[in-house]
């Protein structure tokens, strides 16, 4: 049991605050002889890059990636890979206003009550900032997962505002700075969005996460259901309140007739479902279809309205976050839950390799 | 790392299949010297037992839990408490119809795929009847949390018919066979799972479980946060789709202004939270609010409606589930979810107290 | 983190004290589609039962063990076995003696300590009885392992007294009532035991256990070293209080020159080990070679010689343990090592799969 | 499971090859506010550091350490501790000797085995250079048992040569170059070593570690006892083939009389204990005495002495290996040896704690 722990056999351990001189992880389980450079991992760290639009926070991090050990001559070794991030922009500023009043809705008073003591600079351990080594260690997940599994992510609501489904195209997700798939949505978040920017206010959003090409039998009952250890991976993500498989809340209302993803063979002898409402998992293990996951972004906490709050020695005061900070963490949120969704999979590749070797790849039926 | 275990420090192994000669469970980490007797027990399982109501499975099961281990002269040892039920009411049926067919959205095909064998009696091991024992465990945690800690939970809606919060009344949770807490909503429920049960389909549900009495500091950074735990809990349980604390997927429509729980100091020194949108837990950590989580259950899979499937060779066939079924499985899951509710926050005292030995046990401040 | 759980991919839970109803374990993460059935197991708990010669204890248990869960029409199914014994001789007897009085060298008063409660009957949780479990478990890992994978062991020394190497004949191993690989060491040791059971007296012992037929990578560097969990597994056998692999102790007065195990090359492209100083263990993984582990066990603390001892009250007093003990518990610690082997080995060979699908399954050279 | 991690609730998770460009460690589970700087970790290091003394390995590392996370203005924060050092004498040599061949009794070979792939360069991870990080470790779980526990460590017996008890004095052992508590003993292995240097062999040793100040009750049944992981964190040093516990092998010799470590009561309630043979560990939990374990240490396989070898074609070689090498890896092993103590305690103090709040700090009785 770890607290900084993520995973059984592929495992990804993080360290470092907000604030400190560098963060890292070490991702350990990855199997020997795949191909893996810092090139392979920047591209991922980039997309979740802080300052890259006005919409996000201005904090500036290079956000460079180093590999300091697991890797010789290009290739994994079985060995532990330690990832390494130097933090860079952490401004000298006057923190008097948080290291000692609580933020309403931040971690603040908790990491207070439980440790009596805190990294109060940016947040400290609390920081969306520790979202930056899983998205490193989501991107040597994908290595493991191998190129016919496919991990994508997109904001699919602002607030109430939700994308139309008869519109998504995935190629509009790298083209507007909200990882829209909508682009009409994504022009009426950019006028959304300024307005909340100017008001000093924020915003909460969801995300969608899918993965295609995935062999069925990932999961395992009874604890280790891959639905049930993706929904861990999401709501640990900061700022979550929130997650769903599939159709999620919206099946309760549905009936067991309406609710069936009926089945039919293809020619190939594989199943061929007639929807997904299941999100790709049933009994806790993958179907063969795409795991479909969303999650609710709470707004962030850090605003510039004053909110009645308390501070450490017990008095009633008001707190206004200055500073650089989200107005919807959300969107930064999108390469996070693509990483944690690449993070579980890999480990529960792993796990049912070590079970079952001999199960197929694809949902062939007979199995034998 | 197991499949068929719960929990790091209060640790819950679940065995057995549906159709099997009994199931059981192996509570481990208990500490010593708590008075624990079958009857503490027993009540409890009563509340989850099938046949009790025409809306649920009429499987007759008397349920009777025996402990036998890690209890000596009616306390426990700080040893593995063995919990064991007989199954009694394996009726002998024909199991020709899902033996070798597939229920659409059920677990037998990815069993299938994954294991290539499974006992098809009753769904095995991915049967509801595994719940049994949660509920069992359940009790023995709320042992641990001791009797300042309350843990109650309702069935808050049924397909698209949701429970009116203003009319909610605890007491009224126990007086209909749904766990309602508003009683105009139970007599709606009633007409409407009479009419599906006659046409053989089914309905999805969403239950609310809530904490009451905790301290503060439950629940850890990074990954061992109390949500992730907890939504990994709820999702562990048959059938369900979709988890969300406090406001949960409505904090995505609020802004930040709106969703900061503002905070004030009561007259003893302990935060006085204006609001509990976050659910009882900010940053992973309880604040010692009530913590507040609901969960939705789909449709349960197993109607008399005929829907399309295939066979184990791969041939398409029509599945209709003859037998005893819950034509609301949400239902029972209230008391399964309450205990899931119990069994995390046991696991996280004992680690709280771990680590964090001197942490107040309510929301004081200044913390020394 | 479990306190009564071994392993990890391969995992035993067992549960269950001395003088209870029952004793029993869960094997979890057993493949799926191996042939089990309780005549696989019995056999390996026939030779570890009580009351089988004057040289063991006298308690009579048939030790009949019951398959529960995971096994479907002579086949493990992936999910949760467990396994049942029924505790028959549980002799009404006067415990007054050991009821409040600590015996020197024995648990009983790290347990009063620990926990402040006890079930002082037969020694309860800290009684050999819970080995039963660990050889039933181990028969499971055999199955694992497959038939090419043989585990065997025997007495190496009782006392001072040791086999001849030169004299090893693994046949002789069944013959006597000592597991003793050396016919003449075997009727020395009747005598010695004879006369030790009749002065009231015990004695210690060392155990032998090998595996022959493994693969090599085995074993996982740094704390997934294959000779530090088998160092862990014996040294949890009751009364273990030394472990060695290979050379062990006796490795501390060689040279470097003198430890090397050279290799040349077999026609078949694999390597050839001209000796095996090693164990069969280097850099915690596997090299094919056989794996040799030895044990040592202190004499059991119950005997009828009066020692000096303190009651629960904390008071001087003097002990003198009557009823049914072994003269020489390293006997029966033969077959409960040879399990712990097993399950090690299982567990390992899992774990090696998941990371490494593609290892050679013999020391062949080149790899690829 | 983690195979590069120590530990459940104080938990240790290293990574770095000898000759990458750092290594370091990440420690979960430290508790909150303790005073620690680098200050804190240095010394011990130092003591580890080679290139000391003509008896070990001629690298020259400042091994100097810094902490990049979980400390804040001199405290732990209760989140995790990286500890970080740079690799700076990595030595641009020839190591084309054993980049393709196999040294005997290395475990060059099981690493190619099992992965197919090693950094070749100084052992690569399986060097003992990994063996800083437990030390930096250790002096973190040092801070967590505070200052009434001490830890000390002796090297007892190079090659066949044993200190005298008798002549046994703490205060030697930092005035020699080999850990020796014995000044005459120390005198005979300075020469054995410079003549063992001169010939380019090596030689194995025994390590003896000590806690004292310990309170009863730590480490659990069954497999969580605290003489099990004891064993396996010392066998998981490299090159250890032997661990043992109190009397360890020496316990088989003994009879039960002899063996019993009588008890006496103190004027203050707490138990006298007559002798120690158990080596402070009773059915896996402390007695309160001290902990006494001694490991095994084998001759470094890495010696100018050519051995019969093969290489990665599977040709038959010979192998010399040149370069800077230990003649006693036994003598390092004595920092590290302490650690690997240091860090089993603390994680059993901290489990210990959680099940056990009310649990004695003495052994004290009656308990309550």
């Amino acid at each position: 049991m770890s607290h900084n722990t993520f995973g059984h056999l592929f495992r990804v351990t993080t360290w470092g605050e907000s604030h400190g001189p560098a963060i890292g992880c070490v991702v350990d389980g990855v199997p020997p002889r795949l191909a893996l450079t810092e090139a392979d991992i920047q591209p991922f760290l980039d997309r979740r890059r802080p300052g890259q639009s006005k919409f996000v926070t201005q904090r500036q991090e290079a956000d460079q990636v180093r590999i300091l050990s697991g890797v010789f001559e290009g290739q994994t070794m079985g060995t532990p890979i330690a990832l390494h991030i130097d933090n860079t922009d952490q401004r000298s500023k006057d923190y008097s206003e948080i290291a000692e009043r609580f933020r309403p809705g931040h971690a603040d008073v908790t990491y207070e009550l439980k440790y009596g003591i805190r990294d109060y600079r940016g947040g400290g351990r609390s920081s969306a900032r520790e979202t930056a080594m899983r998205v490193a260690a989501g991107a040597v997940a994908r290595k493991v997962l191998g190129p016919d599994v496919r991990i994508r992510g997109a904001l699919v609501q602002v607030g109430a505002d939700t994308v139309d489904r008869a519109a998504w195209d995935w190629g509009a997700v790298e083209e507007n700075a909200f990882f829209c798939p909508d682009r009409e949505a994504a022009a009426r978040w950019e006028q959304q969005l300024l307005e909340l920017r100017k008001s000093g206010n924020s915003v909460g959003a969801v995300i969608e996460v899918v993965a295609e090409g995935l062999p069925p039998g990932l999961g395992a009952p009874i604890y280790g259901k891959l639905d049930a250890e993706l929904a861990a991976a999401l709501m640990s993500i900061n700022a979550v309140k929130g997650v769903e498989i599939g159709d999620g809340f919206a099946a309760a209302t549905l009936t067991g007739a309406e609710n069936a993803d009926e089945m039919r063979m293809n020619a190939d002898g594989t199943v061929a479902f007639g929807s997904n409402h299941a999100g790709g998992i049933l009994g806790g293990i993958s179907t063969g279809q795409p795991v479909v996951a969303r999650f609710a972004v709470k707004p962030t906490s850090s605003i510039l309205t004053p909110r009645a709050a308390v501070d450490r020695q017990g008095r009633e005061v008001e707190v206004q976050t200055k500073g650089r900070h989200d107005p919807c963490v959300g969107i930064r949120a999108v390469p996070v839950g693509e990483a944690m969704l690449a993070i579980v999979l890999a480990d529960h590749l792993l796990r049912h390799r070590a079970q079952n070797p001999d199960a197929p790849s694809v949902a062939r039926l007979p199995r034998n």
